[in-house]
């Protein structure tokens, strides 16, 4: 095994954690705390939630909520002024991956200064961040555990990668009953977000026995709780879905993903299609093209998404990939890529942007922009 | 559930990770670090190992060693002098349970002031403490990954438990390397000291799914390793116990101990003995105590310690107790009390002193100091 390094932050979890966003942010050594949200959590009434919380701790609170869903370079920009302007000391993120990568963002550029374009790639950030406190409000983008943000630069059309080990929030607060007002396709989507993250750190090239734990069990726990968080997302389906992502979040954020992420970035950010949709299209598919290069891993993982067990690795490892189309299936998720994109001629162009994405590093696999070509047409 | 909390250090594992504790120390914003070590890991060439590292990057080391085994409030207080003295800003622990633990005395009272006393019991630790680099040179205690920090009160023969998040070093550095000059029967007691970490904490009242995760890892790996960490502990011997090891320091800095802990702690504290010669000795004693307390889990530990798999939950925890028994016979380790302590006229004030041991809380089965007598005279 070579080095590994393993970096997760704080976690508070549990129903009803958020009324610790105010004692997490002083003992952060922070008074007046920047709110990063969207509008559908002010709609639920989990912005108002967490105002009374600081509010009853004497936090003067500032408010920052235009995020889109895949946020952008210019949100990012505008968000980091307001903080400066409002002279905020931490950062609380409350939403889903777009809050909480966009507060990633606004972290960046407030303390290091420059554009949010100059920090693409890994370990470019130099001076520290920011605390930051995040309430992830779905289980799935991994956003409050991870080294990693994504936001789409508007003018080329691609979604950035930013990776940096201060990029891991100071504390994550996960309280699963924030999950309990998102319409059942948003939670469906961001779980298979989360098992793509879980499937393709467990194949990493940079996987340790630290995150191969956590991958396992959270391949283990979503794929069983798949059908329920479709059927019926009940409040112990959502708990058990968000114990999940954390540990796909804690995997991936340390061993990497692969060539399924580095394809649903760049896919979003030509579409600004909704990043958990994509992968029931793409996750088979890379799979495949893994497959004889992390054959024991993915025999793995067919065990336990298929609860059995035969003596190829080969056959299980196949089995595995069938048992997750056929789950998919199961759940009308999207299964081709003409279902997301209006023409395959953008196909190649998509390609070679993935090719460049820093989460093909840790693909098992190599891959040209070509191979990836070969991926996209075969699921066109 | 209830809310769990869970934190760890940033982990940096491998084979020659020692090369990294300059680089960490600088990233903490350290440039005179104090290193805490002893005259076992100086003669065995690791701490002038570690300078070398240290000064290649420049920083200027002072260095600390009046450490012993189970260390003393007297050295404590004289090392907090020390660092002072010194204008160090970070500590640099190398070494076993002992020179990590005196270590994170050390940056109690250096940054707190007082005697390390006044600090015994759960969060009592009101100021920030210097940032902490722990290279642990055993597979067991756990220091370089927990909240908790045993020193010895020389007055009162006892160990002291002190639990703060703020004793989680910043930064633990595991390198198998630092283990392979430590003699067998020290390996052998530290992987007993993670076995019963791991065991303690699948239990405990406060164990959280990521806490359990991790115990069972740590529980599966070191009984499945500890023949070899007896008979031969090959460096990949070595490198699997100090995965097993992090994993249950994980699990037991989170979740908490048990009734073994608590009586090792008294026991240790009044005869200076060798903390992990203790639990095979205690360890199947409390587990059978707690059996209809936690039997489920005692029943998954079964299932582990054996790879069998009986219906009946009653049958499979004490199968697995017996397989531990049966284990630590082998191993030709300590059996009854009598080995370790003169005479029994001693227990009573052992397990009064035990009853008051913070470990004691986070026990699946109340206890009082007499049922904790009652487990000491059936092992006397």
């Amino acid at each position: 095994m070579e080095i590994a390094k393993f970096s997760i932050p704080e976690i508070i979890f549990g129903r009803g954690a958020i009324k610790y966003a105010a004692l997490c942010t002083k003992r952060l050594g922070g008074e007046r705390p920047m709110v990063v949200s969207d509008p559908g959590l002010r709609q639920a009434g989990w912005v108002s939630c967490l105002f009374e919380v600081l509010e009853k701790e004497g936090l003067q609170w500032c408010y920052y909520e235009d995020v889109v869903s895949n946020p952008r370079d210019t949100q990012v920009t505008k968000g980091a002024s307001f903080y400066l302007e409002n002279k905020a000391d931490v950062i609380i993120a409350l939403g889903g991956g777009s809050p909480m990568d966009a507060a990633k963002g606004i972290a960046i550029v407030a303390s290091n200064g420059g554009r949010i374009h100059d920090y693409e790639g890994a370990n470019r950030i130099n001076r520290p961040l920011p605390p930051m406190v995040f309430l992830p409000s779905t289980a799935g983008s991994g956003a409050d555990i991870s080294q990693f943000a994504i936001i789409t630069d508007t003018s080329r059309h691609l979604k950035m990668t930013i990776v940096s080990r201060t990029l891991v929030p100071n504390i994550s607060i996960i309280d699963p009953l924030l999950l309990t007002t998102k319409p059942h396709n948003l939670v469906l989507a961001a779980a298979i977000d989360a098992l793509s993250h879980a499937i393709e750190a467990h194949v990493s090239i940079i996987a340790s026995p630290f995150t191969e734990l956590q991958s396992a069990k959270a391949i283990e726990i979503i794929s069983s709780y798949l059908p329920r968080a479709y059927q019926d997302p009940s409040l112990e389906v959502l708990e058990a879905l968000s114990i999940a992502s954390t540990a796909a979040g804690m995997a991936f954020s340390n061993a990497g993903l692969g060539a399924d992420h580095a394809l649903a970035h760049s896919i979003g950010g030509m579409f600004d299609t909704l990043h958990g949709e994509v992968h029931s299209i793409l996750l088979p598919a890379v799979m495949r093209f893994n497959l004889d290069w992390a054959l024991p891993k993915m025999a793995h993982i067919g065990r336990i998404l298929t609860r059995k067990t035969w003596k190829s690795d080969r056959k299980m490892a196949l089995l595995g990939i069938e048992s997750l189309e056929n789950l998919f299936l199961s759940l009308g998720t999207k299964q081709r890529l003409r279902e997301i994109m209006p023409d395959p001629s953008y196909l190649p162009l998509i390609c070679r942007m993935a090719a460049g994405d820093i989460c093909l590093l840790t693909n098992p696999r190599p891959a040209t922009w070509e191979d990836l070509l070969s991926i996209c047409e075969e699921i066109w």
